[in-house]
């Protein structure tokens, strides 16, 4: 396979667009990449490690110019729930099991690769990651509930425990924390809703306003410190984080566990997978290059290898930075090696001036994040529309936050494939008949159309399958039983697109069935491939003298013709 | 639910032809009963019994008027698999294991009736249970080679281990058992080939003449049974069956370990039931009833509950009595009163006349019996249609025969679903045009037919859901982009045969990319019930100056008129 990226040929506009969004995220990734490395239970620097060499190997090899790779929210929290019951978080190896957890996603991804799985995601509905997705976010919203309220929980509480324990210790609940919290929502709430209008109103140049747009969290971080360095309230902070380039250096394998995260590490790889693809589906709309579903498990195999040499946890593409490096102009990856750059200065610069960022702040800027995600409107849309996908979509919802993440994705696609296997099994079969003065046929219960004496033309509006072939047969068994006066059958094929054996053999017995009661079946209208098949069996000889007709016209023409009684003699053959 | 059963009303015909069916069928029963008894590990009289209750079971509230309950090769050989490992046949509780486990199956299928599963058979297709089938038959063939070879095998030994055996062991071949049990097959085979040529010159009455047709096994077991008698050969025979009624008592649970036949006892509820249905449907087919999956599952079920209160074996329908049973003229479960009757008298009267009978007599006679089963035909037609539903036949025959029943029935099932599905998720979609003076629409491709420049008609064969939405988008915007000339995209919906929300998204987004390229989207031609689901939805208003056209000849008029260039200004809204 040829590996197609988007660094070269260079953009057509220069690289100035990839510059400015590669700066824009590279300001959001940064307290991000804290914030989700505390989600994972880890070190501050681990967060910024998976902002480094992930971004370059993604930028090498993926397929999409725009989808933002790094440390996210809901990777970080599976690699929480991951490791554990396998290595507390406060164990002095945990950071090493979460690098060797990313090592081992990556290897998992190669294999998808080899086996190209890619084109097989499209058997997982639509319904089924959205469901999924809004379930993590809620989780993540939930497990910050302790910075909000300054609680200590027990580590590795999932689903609803935050908000249980939450309810439970409501006395407990730390002010400074709160507010703290609290006022960093507002704020990037604010920034988000009402800067944009304010730095419309002067003339900046385009990159500056982008910037300035979208320095929210920088600023929530900034005014978070200084709150600390001035007042010194009682608020939990990052701490020391240390500055400088990661080592390189393989996970230590032999020391650890390595057996026990064979399962997880493969389910957290396909989820990175199918995150990471529907990001990118999404912006490759507003695009004109296309997403190459195995590329793309090749590339983030290697981002995540690359994370697992350099001391950083499991990375996939990100949501909120795809969506925010495509709207500040992104072109290319050649935004992310920006980005790239700019981490390793902060990397070398600045980790000390995170010591005195809160944790509460921290919170905020996570809630705000992940709130999109929640996209309950997209379970209501499926639910309005029809039933049965609003079904997948609370059942993938529901386990996820129930149970775990696998037996929500799991379930939600067995049920759409049932759903859909269910409603072809017994398709809808249709009387049709012809519009006076017309060559179009419809069904004769929906409009008032020219039917001939003796002759029915059934339409089978599905693929003739294992499924629903016995269904055809009784179908026009029963109808044919209900009116003697029948003598021709025509089977209309306009909406078969393919047949399998059983449906050869239903048409085979079909037809014998039908002889016995000296009824004729005829075929009209089938559709080129379908005919190739069939060519390939004795179907037309023994159905004689029933006929195949091109058109349902021509069968009309042709049976319009035949009187029923007289010509009922040559049937028994 | 209704139960309808075949006994009432009475046959119009009188109750005749089914005192003869029924008299026929007794005679194959009573030496099939003895030797499934054995494939089973069982004692002969646990054969008898399963011909008693059981039959009166089903008549009572069966579906087919055809179907022959009771002891059954298949679920013979299954019995002595499902216990294999839990208890020794040589045990002095085997047989009341072998009874508790027709008791579970039974509760098993109660189950399968409450929750409805009699629907959801379709879904298992025909090359699944021709390819179980076929390896059971092979499977069973084998275990009686310990019969002609008079070898002594190890005892619940299944797949090719029976012939592996005798292969290592060759040299120990006993010669009488070898000749008697060919011979056997010989006899048999013989009298099914000529002997109805035979009676047919005589002037017999039909009754007779079935009765003599149908006899071969009778004048096996009479002819081995002599031969023991007279020459006193080394041949292993059945020895003692105690006559009389079996005594009506509960399975002992208590003293049993029930919990580790859950699993088996459901796995052979699945197989009994299925076995069953594609007979009688099979047999439907030549008939005017239908078969009610859901009844079937509680007669089969009371069936199994009456076996496991007299002592019996698990039953099913059984394919060559049930073929033999209809071909007597038996017209109702009637047919299956009388045999119960003369069973009845059997194990009253004849019990002790069975124990001179050679074994080798009964393994010729299992050997005819399962030859037919072995369909190797049907997987044949099925490779030579398409590949895909041989692959279906063959991984269900090699599992089955390689590793164990519900192993090859899961595959089965599981590769003709995902291959299913794997086709429309890449559905043909086809460009299309209108053939010269007419309104029919064809394949550009395969027929030379007239467009209308910057119209392209475009024709997904296939339902839009979420395995295959992706797909046409793709499809129709890459189509657009190679040919700039188009203005117009019609979506022609004749072989959609119904929507899921995925697809619903799908056309709204082809619908917005499409206008960015100032594109207009139409619709033609939906079916009623897609466009009842669309009409629920903005689709309609979305899609303008898109519109929905009735007929492609519609669209095409419409559009024959409008100049692209001009009407192009109308379409950046």
């Amino acid at each position: 396979m040829k590996i197609r990226n988007t660094l070269y040929p260079l953009p057509r506009q220069g690289l100035l667009p990839d510059f400015i969004a590669g700066l824009v995220v590279a300001v959001m990734l940064v307290p991000q990449a804290l914030a989700y490395a505390f989600l994972a239970g880890l070190p501050p620097e681990a967060g910024l490690f998976s902002s480094l060499l992930p971004l370059l190997a993604y930028a090498v090899l993926g397929s999409s110019p725009t989808l933002a790779v790094g440390p996210v929210a809901i990777i970080s929290l599976m690699t929480l729930s991951s490791l554990h019951g396998i290595v507390s978080p406060d164990a002095s190896d945990y950071h090493a099991y979460a690098t060797l957890l990313a090592g081992m996603t990556g290897a998992w991804l190669f294999i998808f690769f080899a086996i190209g799985l890619g084109s097989w995601t499209s058997f997982i509905s639509h319904s089924v990651i959205s469901g999924f997705t809004s379930a993590a976010a809620i989780v993540i919203i939930l497990s910050q509930l302790k910075y909000f309220t300054g609680l200590d929980m027990p580590r590795g509480g999932s689903g609803w425990s935050p908000a249980a324990f939450t309810v439970e210790h409501w006395r407990e609940i730390a002010l400074w924390p709160l507010i703290t919290a609290l006022a960093g929502v507002a704020l990037l709430t604010f920034w988000q809703k009402f800067i944009p209008a304010v730095t419309a109103r002067f003339a900046l140049p385009d990159a500056l306003r982008t910037l300035a747009n979208r320095a929210g969290p920088l600023v929530l971080v900034t005014t978070g410190t200084l709150l600390v360095l001035v007042l010194n309230p009682p608020l939990a902070t990052v701490g020391a984080v240390p500055s400088g380039f990661p080592a390189l250096s393989l996970p230590a394998i032999t020391d650890l566990d390595w057996q026990a995260l064979v399962i997880p590490s493969g389910v957290l790889a396909l989820i990175i997978f199918l995150e990471s693809l529907s990001i990118s589906n999404t912006m490759a709309r507003e695009q004109t290059n296309r997403i190459r579903p195995n590329q793309e498990l090749l590339a983030l195999g290697t981002a995540n290898v690359a994370a697992a040499i350099s001391h950083a946890m499991p990375v996939a593409g990100g949501f909120g930075r795809s969506m925010v490096m495509q709207s500040a102009g992104a072109l290319s990856q050649w935004a992310a090696i920006f980005t790239f750059v700019f981490m390793t200065l902060v990397c070398l610069i600045a980790g000390s001036w995170f010591q005195h960022l809160p944790h509460a702040a921290l919170g905020a800027l996570i809630v705000v994040a992940t709130w999109p995600l929640f996209r309950w409107r997209d379970g209501l849309n499926a639910w309005n529309f029809q039933r049965s996908d609003g079904i997948v979509w609370l059942t993938t919802f529901a386990l996820v936050i129930v149970v775990d993440a696998e037996s929500g994705i799991i379930a939600g696609v067995a049920v759409s494939l049932v759903i859909y296997l269910r409603r072809t099994s017994q398709p809808h079969i249709a009387e049709i008949g012809r519009l006076p003065r017309t060559q179009q046929f419809r069904n004769v219960l929906r409009h008032s159309v020219e039917t001939i004496p003796g002759v029915t033309l059934i339409r089978v509006d599905e693929n003739l399958y294992f499924a629903n072939s016995d269904y055809l047969i009784d179908y026009v068994l029963e109808r044919v039983a209900r009116r003697p006066d029948i003598r021709h059958v025509v089977l209309v094929g306009t909406a078969i697109n393919h047949i399998d054996y059983c449906g050869l053999e239903a048409l085979e017995l079909l037809n014998s069935r039908l002889k016995e009661r000296s009824v004729v079946l005829h075929l009209a209208e089938f559709k080129g491939p379908v005919m190739d098949q069939l060519s390939k069996t004795h179907l037309a000889e023994k159905i004689r003298p029933g006929q195949v007709f091109f058109t349902i016209s021509d069968a009309m023409s042709a049976l319009g013709h035949s009187i029923p009684e007289k010509s009922n003699d040559n049937y028994i053959i």
